[in-house]
């Protein structure tokens, strides 16, 4: 993804600043920057165009599922910013959900107990090898064992 | 943070690789750049450095609690880029949570309902403001109302 230009294009249209203008004046990022990252999302399959005009040919962006799917995630880090590092005045958004206050935070699947650094335990998967970025952890973390 | 180099040196530290020869080899990673990374995470306060060797001096890095919070969210994305692009042979990793399997998600703190783009509401929070990186977003996503 490059930076993090990209949470940010995902925040916004999420919240419907779907339009390259609007994402351009919103972010306060340049012009080509900003065309690159859009081309970047619509390549990794986050955001699909979706024309709104055809005089002058005009798109707006769409998340697509999996780029729906990274919003909570999005919004967890959003939380952990605003616990860790409050802007002053407050938290510049709150989230809700039905109709109660939510923090949005990462549990298990399973049991849907929250999870933590100290409870959640990662272990090898059938995929995992050693490569550049992955090179000792198989054999470090897990001893080895890749299995 | 500047790249997706910090995410990979967090989910090391993590997993217990927390020298700087070891994690410069795992990523495949220069050292300067990795130096600069490890610095910046230190400032931002993820990571803390505890020397493990007066002669030659050498500091090992341990996540802060800030750092051990962004854990689960680090795993939540793992596991989205797992199910929307699985490496040939499966994920590299699997998680677990006390004693059963587990996919990390991003659920309400309130009632626990996993969260969806469709579910997950965002209203302005008191510190929301008009400013390059939000420029239009209180206006246009809030209809102008900012509280």
């Amino acid at each position: 993804m490059g930076d993090w230009w990209a949470p940010l294009i995902l925040r916004d249209i999420f919240l419907g600043l779907d339009r390259f203008e609007d994402l351009a004046v919103d972010l306060g990022i340049s012009r080509n920057l900003l065309a690159t990252r859009l081309n970047d999302l619509v390549t990794n399959g986050l955001l699909d165009r979706e024309p709104y005009s055809q005089h002058p040919p005009r798109d707006r962006y769409v998340l697509t599922p999996a780029g729906e799917e990274l919003v909570p995630i999005l919004a967890a880090l959003t939380a952990w910013g605003d616990r860790w590092e409050t802007p002053p005045g407050g938290p510049p958004v709150r989230f809700r959900h039905d109709r109660h206050r939510c923090t949005p935070q990462v549990a298990c699947s399973t049991c849907g107990e929250p999870l933590s650094a100290a409870t959640l335990v990662v272990r090898p998967g059938p995929g995992g090898r050693a490569a550049p970025g992955t090179q000792l952890v198989g054999d470090r973390a897990f001893g080895g064992h890749r299995r």
